[in-house]
């Protein structure tokens, strides 16, 4: 059979990259642990960099950095980008100085930043005066913007153009300056005072009339981001525009870097998973949650099940405040999971659909009122069929009318309840500047519990006139 | 205050995206009332394609195709591959055969595929006739592949080279066919029988000597995928590899397409939303929820609402036939909904972490006897914490040593239960081949639930010896 994926160099057509990393690792090893060094250089020759920072991982500890050292000079910085941080800071240790100095000094000034981020202060000291002049001005001006903003992650290895450049002159300027920036696709021009005046692709270069000035075909309509914006807004519009990059400016709009659209498929990827984790119930942070110490993974989920014992608390409470009622018909306690679940569950549907859509820009402040009536109806109506459903198979279980109505009510009244609040209070977060994903599911499960169990027993005393 | 994110014209630098989005349909609003229409053409000219269409789509229904016909022939078609597929189908109808014909023979065959997909068999069947000879045979080529895979998502539109070329007239070459691809930027080298033999950056080619070959200095280890490569794979290899495009073989090995950075961003978006809706218990679909109308919306909602209260009937079951037990001690019921909700949220935290980890790719397979067992034991650790404060707060509820304990021990059998099902049954799905974001939830619930009962009740039997 053949891969669906793949990569076309003759030994590895038939494997997937999984594979293909997997038996790389294996031959690898064998080479170094038999100190066949040459060997193992040519495994390594014809392999991409993000593929050779894989195995370098899997390696056992002893081997990354013997194996590390094997990879020629500009391979060895674009692979080390690709590393795990907690790799990058263990071989700073294991590599002499004028190593290091090689890596970090031809190292993006983005990856560098991140880098820094996670090493000690005392680290970082002692490794910033080895930059070279221009490459530790570049990282002192990341590293002072906020983190997960468009200053953090940006690079300042762009290219900026004057105006006056002809056509031909420019593409000259791209030729020399292409081993050294980021991305040529995209040329910034600017003024005497490096505000950003238009953009020109290198599509529209490369088409250009060479006797033509680059004021007469660049752009004007720049779409750009502030060096303050948010990460996460950095790649919305990268994606709303279909950029390859977009232009960071400071508060006077003068340029200072540039994000790419690599960069924004990890940042997308991240935040989706903070999202994920917290309509999971889980803290996300920087770390992956599979490298995080048994405590700390702990720790990422206790404080919301210690919310939810709290709220649990008010429940028990109620339920335990209404033994009257319970010893009367003892039979309406069998229902108390069902009420419980259903209404959890239609509230996290509406507040499934409302936090991402508000994430996604799907759905705007301004839609909140006409979004909450329609899952108002929707609640209701979901509401009805389940309450007849459920009257029918109450009835059927206990043989008892006035529990299997008390019951069907109270479903019907929960889910209405549950819908409204898992819209509304998405809404009512965001309008507070407060991230929904983060704070409803607390609130939606508190309200649903505590009120669809005070609604089921208030029920059950009206039908039962107790 | 400066808006965080902008666009640089000057009338609207002060102005975020969406403000600037919203006082501009007002004005061309008001300007189509007033039959302006020079003034409302004015107003499009400097704006950029995916915001004219933003502002289309908001406009009265009886203006749309108006303000649609002001754009020049060019811009209409990047304006018109931005807007909602519902609307296309309407301008579809409003416009003439001619302007019809235009837009279709322009449009990028993927979006073309993906409007045609939408519409109904007949219109395609008028339409196809319309296109130019090859925009027809590129358009049955896409369509001709299974949905979400590369094959229907590619382009056929990329520059293909053959390796004797020199550096210099393959420059020559893509300036000729700039217009008309969807990239210049990656270059596929092909031999004489279309086979992928490799490939070159635009900023390679740009760095290279004029004079050399291209077989000396292209790439010839290639990240490929195939046709029927799953459009979430295809988007994982481009960002693993740092990509702006991927090339697309057939099954015979012969380049027939290329993926493009830009979609990926959006197959990346649509396939987080649709895992998101499954953890949040929504069907998801092609359409966008907030699109659907109140009956679709409800129907995609009811199913898992529907498991949910089959479930809950096991539950109710359950504790129906241990009226004896409750009876007895009536105090037992306070505590049902705090069991069966940490067990879920136990059991929901497990399954996110494990989920989200299988779909980046940062879990596989081979991890699962390693990361289910670490889940047990932080199951454990969390289920003895929540335990020891809920027996503290159920004594001090109750006043009744035999309930408080009851509680604690089955809420510590819930936990661990709960995690390692959790963390469990997604890594049993996925060995099946199944999506675990789709399938996990219901079983998770189920087996939370009604285990978590039973564990409830046993427990109260023993410890009371009933």
């Amino acid at each position: 059979m053949n891969p669906t994926t793949g990569i076309s160099t003759p030994i590895r057509s038939e494997l997937s990259r999984e594979q293909f990393c997997e038996l790389l690792r294996g031959q690898l090893s064998l080479a170094l642990t038999q100190n066949e060094l040459e060997q193992a250089k040519s495994l390594l020759l014809p392999v991409q960099p993000v593929d050779i920072a894989d195995v370098i991982g899997e390696l056992p500890e002893a081997q990354q950095a013997l194996a590390f050292r094997l990879l020629a000079k500009d391979l060895a910085i674009r692979v080390y980008e690709h590393l795990d941080l907690e790799l990058q800071q263990v071989l700073l240790q294991e590599l002499k100085s004028h190593e290091i100095q090689d890596i970090l000094d031809k190292m993006s000034p983005d990856d560098r930043a991140k880098l820094f981020d996670e090493l000690p202060a005392k680290v970082v000291t002692a490794l910033l005066p080895q930059l070279s002049p221009q490459e530790r001005e570049a990282t002192a001006l990341l590293l002072g913007y906020a983190p997960n903003t468009a200053g953090r992650i940006m690079t300042p290895e762009y290219i900026s153009l004057k105006e006056h450049l002809t056509a031909a002159q420019a593409l000259e300027r791209v030729r020399l300056l292409a081993r050294e920036t980021e991305t040529i696709y995209y040329l910034y021009i600017t003024d005497s005072e490096r505000h950003l005046t238009g953009t020109l692709s290198l599509r529209e270069l490369v088409m250009a009339d060479p006797a033509q000035l680059l004021g007469e075909v660049m752009n004007r309509e720049v779409v750009f981001v502030s060096t303050n914006t948010d990460q996460e807004e950095v790649a919305r519009v990268i994606q709303r525009y279909d950029l390859l990059a977009v232009p960071v400016v400071d508060t006077e709009q003068r340029l200072v870097g540039i994000v790419t659209v690599d960069d924004v498929l990890d940042i997308l990827e991240q935040e989706t998973t903070e999202d994920i984790y917290s309509l999971g119930g889980v803290q996300s942070g920087e770390d992956d949650y599979f490298d995080l110490s048994f405590w700390s993974a702990a720790r990422k989920r206790v404080v919301w099940l210690l919310v939810l014992l709290f709220t649990n608390t008010f429940t028990s409470t109620i339920i335990a405040g209404q033994e009257e009622v319970l010893s009367e018909v003892i039979a309406l306690a069998a229902f108390i999971p069902l009420l419980v679940d259903s209404g959890g569950n239609v509230g996290a549907q509406s507040s499934t659909v409302v936090i991402r859509g508000l994430s996604t820009a799907v759905v705007r402040l301004k839609d909140g009122f006409g979004v909450i009536s329609r899952e108002a109806a929707v609640g209701a109506m979901l509401g009805l069929m389940l309450s007849v459903i459920t009257i029918g198979w109450a009835y059927a279980l206990q043989r008892d009318l006035s529990v299997a109505i008390i019951v069907g009510l109270s479903l019907f009244g929960i889910s209405v309840l549950s819908s409204v609040s898992g819209a509304g209070l998405p809404f009512l977060f965001r309008s507070f500047g407060l991230d929904p994903a983060l704070m409803a599911a607390p609130f939606i499960t508190t309200i649903v519990d505590v009120l669809g169990v005070l609604i089921y027993f208030y029920t059950a005393r009206l039908v039962l006139g107790i």
